[in-house]
């Protein structure tokens, strides 16, 4: 008989997905948990008229709120338990408008410090197999206390 | 028999109305258009299921969208008609975490170049009559055809 | 006999400039400490070919240097005695270029936090009895233990 | 007899070196220009009193100099011959502090688009073999006229 063992990467994919199954906005706008590594999270947002502009395009609200929980969680992913971690700021770069398709944003942890980590996110636009530049962010967050 | 003339700020607020009443994500989150004057606007957004993270707080990804919307619009009231504006970039802080009330995003031109506009936005939150910072945004934007 | 009681501000600039009098590259670039309030700094940088770029203007560096200095001693100013202050980062727009003349950069506390400090800075460029806008900064600073 | 043509390589370095040669500012730093290439500059500055802070670490306004400068001459690669850029913006992470060996910039463009270039800049500290990450910066520009 086998048993098979729960990875590192899932336990640190169950850790992240949990604190995302909280977030009413993130489900609310239809975003989804792709790929979890430490110090790497990986989410995806369809096209849909809740995320849209005044173009019809994506919103760059959306684009700044995929970015932005995609680098907390890559920062989630390296502090220790009993604790989460909280947007100090961010900076973000919108370079393309889409439409239709959908969003993939990227964070990864550039550096994990005891009471800063930085991270970066790039945010592409997926739609019939082309893969085009959307936007890059720089972010700060703090490790916080776990309260929930 | 009185006709009552259109005032400038009044066709300031319809331009600004008729594009935000086209974002299917700001309808989507619950936000409303406040006030608008040259080089300002101002937006609310109320607490609702709609706009949490996983602490039941307001989403850092729906106060920055709103910080991005309000300086947006403090821009478009600048530009010559025919004229929209698209987001260069932002870069925001979040100062404090707040659940329920309902959050004020104030928007301000600081400089209206001819092929960049700087602006900078402060999030409040209000309830029950106390007002408190939660985040400022420092923002660039370019002046663009409309297109619709 | 009359003795004058050295206020607040005074001691609160004497701080101030024994850090600022030890910053290598402030002195070398020229500039001065103009004024220090409780979340406030003001400081000077003549015009000079040390602060140059390559159209014979400011260099954004210098500006950024200025901006950055400015904020973080407004910062100073409000952490306790034995505490100095760390830049996390910051973010700034350049508005106008100029050459000739002085700048003057005016750091504001924002928010005072135990862990994060946000300010933000004004430049201005003053020639000749002509102040105009050169440049606004928002920065991310933490307290951290002085160690000399 | 053997003419050397130029290569595209060495003639984009000269590009970068004429206006580099200009910035009064850089000179009196110690800067140098190490590498150019499309895309892509990097840059040295070794530690001296004149890059100094108040602990006699490398001045952040010396690493905001020499990472905006690497990502602005990543940007002047691109452009058309007549052209050059001037900085919009940037937002610059500092992760470590440094005393002594050399500081690197890598600028490498992200986005060359007709109005608006992105860019990101990794600031390095070398030191007897060591490596070891300083900052990291984004970064807006905007391709200008030249005017000299």
């Amino acid at each position: 008989m086998t048993t098979i063992e729960p990875s590192v990467s899932s336990a640190v994919f169950t850790r992240v997905q949990t604190s995302f199954l909280r977030q009413g906005m993130m489900l609310n706008l239809g975003a989804r948990l792709l790929r979890v590594e430490p110090g790497l999270c990986e989410l995806a947002l369809p096209y849909s008229d809740k995320v849209t502009q005044q173009q019809g395009g994506f919103h760059g609200g959306a684009i700044g709120a995929l970015a932005d929980i995609a680098g907390g969680y890559a920062a989630l992913t390296l502090v220790a338990d009993g604790m989460e971690v909280t947007t100090v700021e961010y900076k973000i770069n919108f370079m393309n408008a889409f439409q239709g398709g959908e969003l993939r944003a990227i964070g990864r942890v550039v550096k994990a410090g005891r009471r800063v980590i930085v991270t970066t996110a790039e945010v592409l636009h997926v739609s019939e197999g082309q893969i085009r530049d959307c936007a890059i962010m720089q972010q700060t967050l703090a490790p916080v206390n776990k309260t929930y």
